[in-house]
């Protein structure tokens, strides 16, 4: 069972960000991983429509995602929204921004309403908010996994929580598709 | 296995929808709606723990789920979000408003918030858009179901499409939790 | 000049927030903050009329504002939504939460909207992001200000820095308002 | 007085729709439009800076605003974020889509969020829903201007009401801007 991670990034957080959600994903028995950048150009249609679930991720600049990962939720509209290619599949999202809030609810917003269009079904995290900066969902979100990164490199940030909170969401993601698939039979 | 659906409703319109939603819930073999009208008091809380999924429903007044339906969020935080009761349950919403567009969105996006702070799994419609006023989907949503009722009574309005758009939501929540359930196993 | 501040607090927070937001406006000279809460009872419409703006405040439970915020927004609809009473006065918002993000930006988004319908004009942040715990607008929100509570009572928090960041929401619809107000003459 | 109109279109709608806000702008005495199309390469940041107003259009793909417009969101970091070249500046939007919702309304949050974060002061429409094709707002959204166009070209849709809806919204930007800046001095 494979779950692609569709993710654009920046300045290598988001990346990092994603580098934990597949971490996730490959804990669970039976399931892979397939981390596809937007930045890298073609996207890999028939990787994304074999996947039984699709994770996106996207810093969050001006509030919202990044103009890449919105071209490529547009060059998907011919290729999967229009064939219904992604229906029944398990979606999530990630975002990660500069501030602590950073309006980065909209991000996900955005990516759950896109993942509907497509009727794709959403998971997001089943965590309690974080009360201390090590603790898991230290940011505080539901819909999907939350980062936040100051200015320093992505050596650096985000910090081992939100990566931790990151992975949470992609195993989640993976039993999730896991228990779908089972039930198909 | 049980579909609890949730909802408000101030005049009768969206108290219409549901039922249209429950109908459509009640087409799945082995499933059967419950029907909860905040209105009526006393939330039976144990239904909802029971539930396999539950459908949230609500009349969008100043561009936002009822203050009732709200009230009955509140009441779920100790009940239900703190033991963590509805985790992994489907979930999804309905909701109707006198304009065509009226900001409905907002309603089904506070309703899939709400969601994904008790950990479930969102569904949405799997439908394009209605290009006439007979068609399912002619309000063109997909987070959830939407309905647009004029002031007619609740007796005309809303149109047989938007409740024919209702049921296939109370469908598709039935199909994907009997095969989220199935898998379980 | 009168800037109304009509909001909502559960357990004190949200009214110390608003509080600060009154002092705020305060500052501005020939500029006088009004007080409501909606849980006092009958809503003083005649001094929301009367206003040149009124901000909205609510705690976020549940990833939204609370019900008594929804039930004073249906209880404005015939009073001031028909006559078109608060037609070009300046709106803007806060919001509280447990959490960090805790989703917060939904309530202003919801605050916005009903705003947007009753033809108010919005005026949100003009902060960057806070980098410490000291400084405006920590918690890194534009559509509003926003405050972080945690579980200690409200002589505690929310903190220094977020009710500042309330003063300078206060203050700086004041003095728009004084702008705007003085253009029309 | 100039009202700027920064838009992206993709087969000529949501030009139709920018050039009626236009005609809106251009009604108020003192108030000259002037049209920006993103695509067409290097923005014009002087006129953005010195005009008293900036209206946002983008058509409505994937429930959210054009990967074009987010890549002028994201320019305007550098060039007028970080200087807050556009603080106190009013501004607007409008969208278009080809279903009657069509999650429009997240586009014109997505502007209205960045055009907070700019400390920039957002104006809707006032007008009460459309209940007829032929009327005014009859796709019924505040938050700004929607428009619906079927898949005709642009020739023939939008129809005449969006337009005039658009251009209502025009209108009403400049009175606003114009009031506002008549109070500075």
């Amino acid at each position: 069972m494979q779950i692609a991670i569709v993710y654009d990034s920046g300045y290598g957080h988001t990346a990092k960000q994603a580098q934990a959600v597949a971490e996730g994903v490959n804990r669970v028995a039976g399931a892979s991983a397939k981390l596809i950048a937007v930045a890298d150009g073609d996207i890999d249609w028939d990787t994304l429509a074999a996947a039984d679930g699709i994770i996106f991720g996207s810093p969050t600049y001006n509030g919202l995602i990044s103009a890449k990962l919105k071209g490529f939720m547009e060059a998907s509209t011919r290729t999967a929204w229009v064939p219904q290619t992604w229906r029944n599949k398990i979606a999530a999202g990630f975002t990660n921004s500069g501030a602590m809030h950073g309006d980065k609810l909209n991000s996900l917003i955005s990516m759950a309403l896109f993942a509907a269009q497509h009727g794709m079904i959403w998971v997001g995290l089943d965590l309690f908010p974080g009360k201390t900066n090590e603790e898991l969902n230290r940011v505080g979100g539901w819909l999907g996994a939350m980062a936040q990164s100051d200015e320093a490199p992505a050596e650096v940030t985000p910090i081992a929580s939100d990566l931790a909170t990151a992975a949470h969401l992609g195993q989640r993601v993976a039993e999730i598709a896991a228990q779908f698939r089972a039930g198909k039979a």
